[in-house]
């Protein structure tokens, strides 16, 4: 492909080029003569400009020798061209021999199931679906179309799984929420966990994260949001459209997320929260009340975020305050007694 | 089972309809016509009004219209009438074709393993115990009765399961503890980890959860102890009795935790630490000290609770102070000055 | 062996009965008669006296009735001699013949893959490596000599694992990094992650840990690192030589740690952060900007040591201090009315 064909896939325009031969997409830093890279804010001009790359995508015209295409989104177009270049390999649809199969498991077109995947009684697998090595799916799940189950994932029974979702290996979906209530002799005893877990389409969730089923009812994770590793969606739960959850975030029971919500790593959220749509948490946050929606939070508990970044400001200086306060009342305790002298 | 069929077998009273038929029990939330559910305190008072629910499990006769059953302790009916209404799946006893058996293992009566076991040599599982599919079985491991292993479950050799465990899927329990020392080029050198793990009676443990072989001598988890998923046990770590760990806390090595102790989610303790009996630990809070019996704790270093919550409130006004402390210099200053011109 | 043979060995020097016969080598708590134990510092010596030990290996000679090997390092020469005295049990090589193995697959001298073990097409495995029951090694990976690779491990494709390196269960190596782009209508666009996982020589794995393969490039574990359980490094890390990762360490993506660096449980690292060599940060921190080395750190957002050490110790009494300003701010509005009134 030509820098103008690319140009017209992406809906862009060139200046410099069109004839130049792109022979690969690349970070700017990697790349290399006849590779296309992409500039996403002025901080990465310097970058740019000693790159080997021979043209960018850029969303509005920069001072560059290279050629350029102009895109209201370089990084969304780098990301599809990205699909283009490097096409993701996957294996050949089939059942392999050493797959363990339930009873009444319906299988789609073009469904692959690797070695040594265990599949349930009741299962319905959808056309495209990969099943890596070693997966188990419990009996009465269904798993969509085009969806990828990577290995040692466990899916316990009753799971549902949309379209185009991707599990990571080592997720669990479905284990037993924590629930339990005290005896009369102060032992623990286990509510059993009746519900399930529903993770809907366009749906990835990262390696060895777990998602709890419900006590009753569903644990709900909507279209889109993305799950890095080692997160944990306690029994529940319902997980708003396109939210991002950042590798060892953790959701206690019953919370309620709205859509587009961004929790960063390590960030938690008591039990029973409701978090409204659009809200930003920041990394080692602690959510324990709800909150509101289009607006950014901090801080163990968590306040809004412009608070915090002042608080954290003044934490280091806190010794030199209470000096300063020592200091002031035994100043003012002079000129106290003093007045009292007069 | 109608109404008074239940009161009988938890020991109830009823005030209402002893005659009506109970189809289900189910949370406020959800109940419908026929369904009997509880109640945990006045707040749920609105809500169960509201309910659709036929009957209610009470500690105490309450003001509303349907028919009422008088218990100590609801919600511990609750889930024992969960467990009538809903009693737990297990697959049928039995040996998997593609199971893989080490030598001189023993079974108990009713065993059930899976397809795609893996279990070593030496190994004895006793009566009633469930291995689910792809779960790894290491050598001289012993499991006692009525235990659930889920899938993709390691035990590493010698761990000693008790009898009505659950660990669920990917927890891995007897991995090596972390220790090193030093060589004389700075090389981390690995002290072999020659302990074992020992998880006692009715003890559960969540997903992704890990539990390491003690250095020497035992890693030891006490009877009904509950461990909520992706929790971190270290080495040579003691567990009391009916202890919660919640979701992501994570124990460093040669901790000793008494029995009903609560950690909440994502709460750490440092090595070598001793919490006493009964303790709560908020979540998020670092233990970096021995902790005192019968206390509730937090913060990061976690101080008692009270003592906590209260600083906790002053941090998002710490900018004020600061300006506040300034203020009060600069106007002391003035004074100072005015007394020492006078 | 004797005290004699020991001494000899490890370059000690033995103060008492030389030709005393060592049965085994224990920590102080559990040593019995005929047991040589260790000493690493003064505050132990209590201890020691009250050890049934028999001899100990100590680095300068202390008071003590029972024989003393000296040496400078007494725990390192205690982790030679536990290798000796227990030395760790490896599975007999062989492939087992449940073994699935893909095409073009290149096994080196006495390897052994347990049971139930899966190989993709083109992969390389090194002499005396040992993959045990379960785990999944993905197309186009290569193994060093003498590794070990635990049970439920998943590697993806193209991963390259070192000679000497331990994998415990359940580690995910490989998995596609966290990086989406948003789309025109507010959908995260995946961004294919081309790159792979390099784990060099000497480097251990805790149970369930993650590492994700590079976005483009390589997310690179360097010589001698060690890393504890449930551990998230994410894509195009690098984490420099013989440095410490402790439980549930979080570090974001395309983060640069130096050699020698600990991060000790629970912290956290955002992304594109660079860590010097040979910085510790204390548990819980978050680093949120780059550490220049040989320096410890801590705190939320992590500063130099000395000073969150000291600004802790103010938290607690945050309410007093306030109610303190409180009070100044009283008494100095009295004197200023006062002096207003003159």
């Amino acid at each position: 492909m030509n820098l103008g064909d690319i140009a017209e896939k992406i809906g862009g325009k060139v200046i410099g080029d069109a004839s130049l031969e792109i022979t690969d997409v690349r970070h700017i830093e990697s790349a290399e003569e006849g590779h296309l890279t992409f500039l996403t804010g002025k901080k990465f001009l310097d970058k740019l400009k000693q790159s080997k790359a021979s043209a960018v995508l850029v969303d509005s015209e920069q001072e560059v020798e290279i050629s350029q295409v102009i895109t209201p989104g370089p990084m969304l177009a780098f990301a599809r061209l990205l699909d283009q270049f490097h096409p993701q390999s996957r294996p050949k649809p089939g059942i392999h021999p050493s797959v363990i199969l339930g009873e009444n498991v319906v299988l789609g077109k073009r469904v692959t199931l690797s070695a040594l995947v265990c599949v349930g009684d009741n299962v319905q697998i959808d056309d495209d679906t990969v099943v890596y090595p070693s997966a188990v799916i419990g009996s009465d799940c269904s798993l969509g179309k085009n969806t990828v189950i990577h290995s040692n994932v466990t899916l316990y029974n009753n799971s549902v799984i949309g379209n185009h979702v991707i599990l990571h290996a080592g997720v669990v979906v479905g284990a037993d929420g924590f629930g339990y209530t005290l005896d009369e002799k102060g032992r623990h005893v286990k509510i059993n966990q009746i519900g399930n877990v529903v993770i809907e389409d366009n749906v990835e969730v990262g390696a060895n994260s777990c998602i709890d089923r419900a006590a009753m009812g569903t644990t709900l994770i909507k279209e889109g949001t993305k799950i890095d590793n080692l997160v944990q969606v306690a029994h529940n739960c319902t997980i708003g459209e396109h939210s991002i959850l950042v590798a060892q975030v953790g959701i206690a029971g019953s919370c309620e997320l709205g859509h587009h919500v961004v929790l960063a790593g390590q960030a938690g959220v008591s039990d029973h929260v409701k978090v409204g749509d659009q809200v930003t948490v920041v990394s080692k946050s602690a959510v324990l009340r709800d909150l509101e929606g289009h607006s950014a939070y901090g801080g163990i508990p968590a306040v809004p975020l412009n608070i915090w970044k002042r608080s954290i400001t003044v934490l280091p200086k806190l010794p030199d305050l209470a000096r300063k306060i020592r200091d002031l009342e035994s100043r003012l305790n002079d000129i106290e007694k003093k007045k009292s002298e007069e």
